[in-house]
């Protein structure tokens, strides 16, 4: 169907500081990515194209990669680790979907977006179309613990979302409400990734327990990264367009750092500048590259996540997989610190 | 918070012809209507009042119904039938939910719908989490059988949907795709509440598929009602705008009834009104009340499927619950029979 092809331009993905971390669990990714392609082939006929575009997007597949390496280190991969890594990534696209409806966002990962191509209307339900599908797979594991913590998660992202979505544009937004909005909407994910990847090889319950505080810290510091992303970036790398969270009100780290160091009088200056809408200036002003300035200082911030995040690795046995764990972490770290430059 | 407070005026909801079928699980349903308004309370308190709205709309709850009476028709009623029939009005309500938004209602069930009140992003985002909660609970279950059929239901219904958005002011759609797509989007989750209450009480599988098929058919006619309605039907006490599916392109039974049965110049004209949104003319047409005219038409196409779905029912045995199945099936014959007054 030739309306639903996409550029290979999207296909280079596990380029920079990850790929060594991709390269562990090579053979494994290629499992969920094939699955992940045909579970298309699961829906009527007359929807299959849409299904196919909406999860051919070429993602990083950092929910997968933790899963894959989690169960890898506690123990051995198991094929229930590759379902439980389709699954987690057919939610996180579930909720990419409807987010960028609500963002009125145009290309992601360098493509057009679902909305943008097909409106809003098709986007809500196709949404719901790979929702019920992540779901519809995830009744097939054996414990329904299993289940039910996928379920949980899925809920806290979309909560997450709401809190976010309310908060728009409210200058009253705490650093405290940014962190659990972002522990919700993006640390649930990889934090149930990490926890059940253990749980599936019967692992000791504090061993789940540090892997899922793992996953939540490394997801908190990689939406750090990306909110960052959206101000620091490179728009042709990064195939999206920059200061969209400004445009929309969202309010970052980097913004809610510079709105708490600022003087009074600043601070009402750049207040009204959000409100304004004055997303350029207010971008320069976030670049600014000094030592304690805001970017830096939510770089910082993600960078001190992500060690505490390997901190809890000491309770794993080494092999290939932890060690991938921290270098993934080391990775991360790199993202952040090349957003300094 | 006041903010969420809706009107008394919604709750009298299971007068008229249901109100004997309904008695019979009358508790049960009562149950049902309690742990659905508990599932405010598993979410972050930021939303509860959101949910608590959406969830609060005083639907017909003829999902649940169907469950109940198929339970207590096969064996007994479990409290994991009064489960089951939370987790599909939840799905249900999601559906509405999102529905709503594609629509671009205004009311439902005499209330302003959610986007109405909190605008489209919210509303994406309460769906997501209301199907997620639906989710969440049906990862209870014992059999993962359920689960599955139930996510299976689920991803009909976006299908169907889907399927329907596509073709919105297609003038090639056909009287089977109109009954596909509505077999999809009502009949799944109708059929798969008769079905797992028979399930739930380990009935031997013909009577499962019985009760599938009966749950099927009448999801099917029950949907050719509220189709018939939007044309038919009394705005002030079916608490919804009339004529909406024309306006938004759906073309229904009675339409392409008319479009089919019209000369070659006929056609054209009704095709061209359709396509210029002339909704009060058509309606006008459509509700000429003759005999072999396009409601009165699929009026009758209704009430066939309903003795079809009765007919499924001599497989079980007679009780209380089986002769309300029956009597069910009776109760919308009226109700379609008071659209040709």
């Amino acid at each position: 169907m030739e309306v639903f092809a996409r550029s290979p331009a999207a296909t280079a993905r596990s380029a920079g500081p990850l790929a060594p971390v991709v390269a562990v669990v090579q053979s494994e990714l290629d499992q969920v990515e094939s699955s992940i392609a045909q579970q298309a082939a699961a829906f009527d006929p007359a929807i299959e194209g849409y299904i196919a575009y909406a999860i051919g997007g070429q993602g990083k597949r950092l929910r997968p990669l933790l899963a894959l390496l989690s169960g890898g280190a506690t123990g051995g991969l198991q094929p229930a680790h590759v379902d439980l890594a389709v699954v987690l990534e057919l939610i996180h696209v579930a909720t990419l979907v409807h987010d960028d409806i609500m963002d009125e966002a145009e290309r992601r990962r360098g493509q057009p977006t679902v909305n943008a191509r097909w409106g809003n209307a098709l986007s809500v339900l196709l949404g719901d179309c790979l929702f019920a599908q992540a779901l519809n797979l995830s009744a097939n594991f054996d414990k329904a613990e299993i289940s039910r913590s996928i379920a949980q998660a899925a809920r806290e992202v979309c909560s997450g979302e709401i809190i976010q979505t309310q908060r728009r544009f409210d200058l009253h937004l705490g650093i405290e409400d940014y962190r659990r909005i972002v522990e919700m909407k993006t640390g649930s994910l990889f934090s149930v990734a990490a926890e059940l990847g253990a749980v599936l090889n019967e692992s000791e319950p504090i061993v789940a327990r540090a892997l899922k505080s793992y996953g939540m810290k490394i997801g908190a510091a990689y939406q750090i990264y990306d909110d960052c992303l959206d101000i620091a970036g490179n728009e042709s790398i990064i195939g999206k367009t920059l200061g969209t969270d400004l445009r929309k009100g969202k309010l970052t780290l980097p913004v809610l750092l510079l709105l708490r160091s600022a003087p009074t009088v600043e601070r009402e200056r750049y207040s009204r500048m959000i409100v304004d809408g004055k997303v350029e200036e207010l971008t320069e002003i976030l670049n600014a590259k000094l030592a304690g300035a805001p970017l830096s200082e939510s770089i910082s911030d993600g960078q001190n996540l992500i060690r505490a995040a390997q901190a809890e690795l000491t309770i794993l046995p080494t092999n290939i997989y932890s060690e991938a764990m921290h270098q993934l972490g080391d990775a991360l770290l790199e993202l952040l610190d090349q957003l300094r430059e």
